[in-house]
């Protein structure tokens, strides 16, 4: 325990500060070092409580490798031990689950370390879920190897639809959010030929509800400009290249507008980047995932945050992988972390 | 004629000058300031013989507004004076379709205006049917409304279909030529749902092939990297997403590798662009409209030229519209129209 005393419950926020929730993601990838990076940016540790769930050791060796010189605060748990951990105010707390225990090293994947980077983001979900509602917190991810965890864990598919599951959400919105724009693809990992179906009035309602009630965290704007993009190129053209925007998207954004004017659509997908690029437009919500994730990747990539909406908490996470070419080396670029802290922290 | 003498017929290129045929597309829009515009660059008018077919008047008051200094030898033709025209060096040829007489005001788009505006690219192309296929000539179009042409030329739907047709093409690819890279939409204007089914192996190596033939002028490079999008999300992951990448693009593009071979992908659209984006890859040729257009316009918009490729001449085009609202008060851009025709320049 690092020679620090138990001050506060889980569930009693210190000093009024919000909390924050990282799991530590594949030990031999460069999670670990990008958390600890971002942690030691004072415009980011100042803000909240932080608490990694992850490898004490991984986390031990990560500070040496990367200079951070905050105590650590490690505590051991296990899937039993929901809400009997206490959080330490200045330090870095760390909940290390138990039951898997090894040599992880930096670049080197192993079935071990995706178990334990399962096991992190089980915690981290059943400690969230042990918080009171009004309690102010927000989870962060850092990148596991989806590949890696489905052999152990079949079917896992990523963060999104596991947290979805986990929370029993009905229906969640993937946003990526940018410096200069963000987007929000409505239909996601589907093959092409299957959007058109997969687009419906619900849909694009459900996804612009969620967008307008979590418009001031997407945007950091109090009133963003939404903008919804088109299904078919030039907007269908009057229904001379498809008729959804008629029949589905022009409505759907119509009864949309009741509760919230500064929104926009349907929109050609080549003209409303445009504007976004121009900061005209704030958020685009698209049809479809190759129609919003090129142009936002081009100029954020790397550097994108991915945010869940529709989970009992917020969930962010960096637009990156685990990199484990680079790992252990202290050349990781936290940027894209400490964005998806700050975004985070926009939730609080 | 301006008292120019008749110096040189037109199927004879003159001082071994290239002929870069103009069309002044619509008489109200801003097709003829453009045009002057950019004709009066050095680095543009000193390369070619240029042969605008348009109406005399309206380049002689559109001359007044833009400050144009150089010589207008203006000819009447009439769709049965194929070769018997005369270029003049040192002017600008300007050939009348005289068919079509009456009063073009800047902004105020006439049922006239379109039929001249249809003469004149009728007769460009008559024109260039009518030079030796030896001959360096290419065309280039300035906006015109293809919504007010279809009102009286039903079934008109831009100006490459028209093209396609009139020169009996067989296949035509479309090309959008950036600063910083250039795209290829395998398909064009239909609506999404039809996109999947119409990619096949064919329709790719066929549009590749093209692309290769004409990647010098695509690119200004001789060895561009050119790069194949995937049709689905992540590249389909493997057949996870879509069994396309397998079944239909990698082998497209491994059969195309025998003509060059720097050629690359199926690769995920949101990782290509950035690459692209990084001046790694040159030319991205793309299934679809909605997933090359948005990244591309985003950063060229109203810069980009549109380059057809394909029919019995190389055939560019500005970006952009006729932008009638802005028509005859000397303030349109002439940037596109000026790239356009350094593009077509490229060609000889």
């Amino acid at each position: 325990m690092n020679g620090l005393k138990k001050k506060e419950k889980m569930h009693i926020s210190p000093i009024n500060k919000p909390q924050i929730f990282i799991t530590m993601g594949d030990p031999s990838g460069i999670g670990p070092e990008i958390v600890l990076k971002s942690l030691d940016k004072p415009d980011i540790w100042d803000l909240a409580i932080f608490v990694v769930i992850g490898d004490g050791r991984v986390f031990k060796e990560t500070a040496s490798l990367t200079g951070f010189k905050k105590c650590l605060a490690v505590q051991d748990v296990d899937q039993t031990s929901e809400g009997k951990v206490f959080l330490h105010e200045g330090a870095l707390n760390i909940l290390d689950p138990v039951s898997f225990v090894g040599d992880f090293e930096p670049g080197k994947p192993t079935s071990l370390g995706s178990k334990k980077a399962l096991a992190c983001l089980k915690n981290a979900v059943q400690f969230m879920k042990g918080l009171p509602e009004t309690e102010k917190k927000a989870l962060v991810t850092a990148p596991l190897s989806k590949e890696y965890i489905a052999e152990i864990f079949p079917g896992f598919v990523g963060h999104t639809e596991y947290l979805r599951d986990a929370y029993l959400s009905e229906f969640v919105t993937m946003v990526m959010v940018g410096d200069m724009f963000s987007v929000v693809p409505i239909t996601r990992h589907i093959p092409l030929k299957d959007v058109a179906k997969n687009i419906n009035k619900q849909i694009i309602k459900r996804t612009l509800l969620q967008v307008l009630e979590n418009r001031r965290l997407i945007s950091g704007k109090e009133n963003p400009v939404i903008g919804v993009c088109a299904l078919n190129p030039h907007s269908g053209e009057g229904g001379k290249i498809g008729h959804e925007e008629i029949d589905i998207i022009e409505p759907a954004v119509e009864e949309s507008k009741k509760f919230y004017d500064n929104l926009m659509g349907p929109v050609s997908a080549d003209t409303i980047f445009y504007y976004a690029y121009k900061k005209q437009v704030d958020i685009v919500v698209s049809m479809y995932h190759d129609q919003c994730l090129p142009p936002f990747k081009m100029v954020n990539f790397d550097r994108g945050v991915n945010l869940t909406l529709g989970l009992g908490a917020i969930r962010t996470s960096p637009d990156h992988g685990t990199a484990f070419g680079i790992a252990g080396k202290n050349i990781a670029n936290s940027e894209s972390m400490e964005q998806a802290i700050k975004v985070a922290l926009r939730a609080m």
